[in-house]
């Protein structure tokens, strides 16, 4: 029998999904679990998104252009960029298939095999999992959850580069911390950049779902880096039309534009109907950002406020996103996650989190800590924290 | 400037899109382009499958598994492959991102870097593309136009084989020949994974576009293989769905699909549109493929005759797929493709044809070859027929 590549032997699994399926053991057996785990919103998807797709009139569906359909590149120019304050041209834009093809693509593009990427840890897991796949090395700056996760000195990036580094790659606000970087540190990682010549790919996946009252400082409007700067975006994060599967890499350096589009053409293109959806996607009102943003914040509030209220856990206060780490009182936050779904029942429910530990490349890090997702109306995150609670106090592996 | 990876740098282009701008800049001008470039059909997609979007009652467009849909899934292995006798159970199959990301998977899945896959040149240039991003090399076994691209001796495969040999790649139909292979021929190709432990990555996306009465034999079921046997396939190509961006990768072998769920996941999941228009697709009737099936016979007929009464021009009689690979009396293949898009224009039109140099690995063969697709309807094909024919006869570059 022929033997699959040691490559692929040793790729990591999911942490994120590889205990569905034990989330769906648990349900087969009419348990109802609360999914803290996944960036899934609840949130209806906008309606002018949705009767674009309806209301197409093609009778056949062809491929598009490898870098997107035209009439979507341009909309996200004139009607969706321009609005937030970022100039760019749909010349400069590269439709991508979700946020995951921009961040691989980004990888492709800046890095060889052997060399290496900045990230601040905890990271988005799929970080590793496309470093990996390229052969690539992620070189971690530790940030702490007592300081919520902020970036810290200068000196901790200066202290990773080699010469084989070649790029930073944050993600503002940050899945799994929900952590919104303020302009200054912004231009302070485009001053590292700089100073070194790596380029800074921004993920902004989550742009839309910033909880203070600054504006979103995108990485695109650094001054006078914008050949270093690559953006990862996501139309299908921002307009929770996850199944849509589409996002864009975007960026002023031509080389970058030109390499993106060779690996575009390879897979030859985007899905039409994400784009058709994107495309109406863009007339959707500030009326359903503000709605969202207003209910996010009360789902935020819930859920670190009842996480911090359970003995032995704590959650900073993201500013972003709709995910929070938090540390629990567990000897591994792995093993609890799996007895809540293996073992664990209270009321004929349990819960789903995310062990955190791969989001950090420093051994040992993030043991006791998970990623929770506040994408569950309030009285179900509400319930849900009780099942938490309910659930630590009958762990066997309680350390408080 | 930071600068982007060697490996980019050193990305092939795309063979068949390359030649786009050039295309474009003619239509801007008011030409017309006969496309025989791109295997993008103008055949309508079957009614079920637009009916399905459109209809579609979502409020809300979420992930679906990584994996795909279960109805997708469930519908394919019973729906479609029970009826064409291939023998596969839904968890033996991950819906990917078109036909695509099932050839990169598949190399991924038995390759690492250094590796080496034995293909039939010519072959569709996209597998190179794939190989390359994965550090895999592909050798190539030479088939000739003069017989049919006919696959040739055992020993021409064994004489290729080295440590690093993991795969042998095929494209049945084939693409860019259009040449079906026997069951005794894929039986044979069989044989030699089975005596050097290969894995055999069937391409079948263009399984329901054979010409012959022949029915089609698929790698599936060759005796005693299915553990070496990882079969490519595509919804977008079958149905006229290009757009969906929708294929599959299936394997009796556990460790693939293991291995092909961790790299799903790393995506996150297919396009859901796509796979809703899939799912209902899978409801095409019989006559649908027939009528197909009768339109790109009269079209290669009417192809391969025409291009066969130009001097100096020849072209086997392709069984299947929607493509020919033509010899032109012209210095370079190439050339000539720019020529007529950048120069020459007839009754206010030009042509536009794929070079074949790139689906070869020898060096030096295919210059004077084209992929040639018959996706116009007949009137078109003889129109675009006449225009190729004055167009040789003005090119400075003619050798014949």
């Amino acid at each position: 029998m022929a033997k699959i590549s040691s490559k692929s032997q040793a790729m990591p699994a999911s942490a994120i999904r590889k205990l569905v399926p034990l989330a769906d053991a648990a349900k087969a057996q009419g348990v109802e679990v609360f999914h803290l785990n996944i960036g899934q919103p609840d949130i209806k998807s906008p309606q002018c998104a949705l009767d674009a797709v309806r209301g197409n009139k093609l009778d056949l569906l062809s491929y598009s252009n490898s870098a997107g359909l035209i009439e979507l590149r341009r909309g996200l120019a004139e009607k969706y960029y321009r609005g937030i304050g970022i100039d760019v041209a749909p010349s400069e834009i590269i439709v991508t298939v979700a946020g995951s093809e921009a961040v691989d693509l980004s990888l492709k593009i800046t890095c060889d095999v052997g060399d290496e990427v900045i990230v601040l840890e905890p990271f988005y897991t799929n970080y590793n999992t496309f470093a990996f796949m390229n052969g690539i090395t992620l070189k971690a700056v530790h940030t702490n959850i007592e300081e919520g996760f902020k970036i810290p000195s200068i000196d901790a990036f200066d202290s990773l580069v080699t010469p084989r580094t070649k790029a930073i790659l944050i993600s503002n606000p940050g899945n799994p911390t929900g952590t919104l970087y303020s302009r200054e540190e912004i231009l302070a990682l485009g001053e590292i950049c700089r100073r070194h010549d790596l380029f800074l790919i921004s993920d902004e996946v989550y742009r839309e779902f910033c909880y203070t009252d600054e504006p979103h400082f995108s990485a695109m409007n650094i001054p006078g880096l914008s050949d270093n700067v690559i953006l990862v975006d996501s139309v299908s994060k921002r307009y929770n039309l996850c199944g849509a599967r589409i996002g864009c890499i975007i960026s002023h350096n031509k080389d970058v534009m030109a390499a993106a589009m060779k690996y575009a053409q390879a897979r030859l293109c985007p899905p039409v109907f994400g784009q058709i959806a994107s495309i109406g996607a863009l007339d959707t009102p500030q009326s359903y950002f503000d709605a969202v943003k207003k209910e996010y914040i009360a789902r935020r509030d819930a859920m670190v406020e009842g996480l911090n209220a359970i003995p032995g856990v704590f959650s900073p206060l993201p500013e972003g996103a709709f995910y929070t780490v938090a540390s629990l009182p567990v000897d591994d936050a792995e093993s609890f996650a799996r007895w809540m779904l293996e073992t664990f029942r209270y009321d004929g429910a349990t819960v789903q989190i995310t062990p955190a530990r791969s989001f950090y490349k420093t051994p040992g890090e993030g043991v006791n800590q998970a990623r929770i997702a506040y994408v569950l109306e309030v009285p179900r995150i509400k319930k849900a924290l009780e099942v938490l609670r309910a659930g630590l106090e009958a762990y066997p592996g309680l350390t408080r």
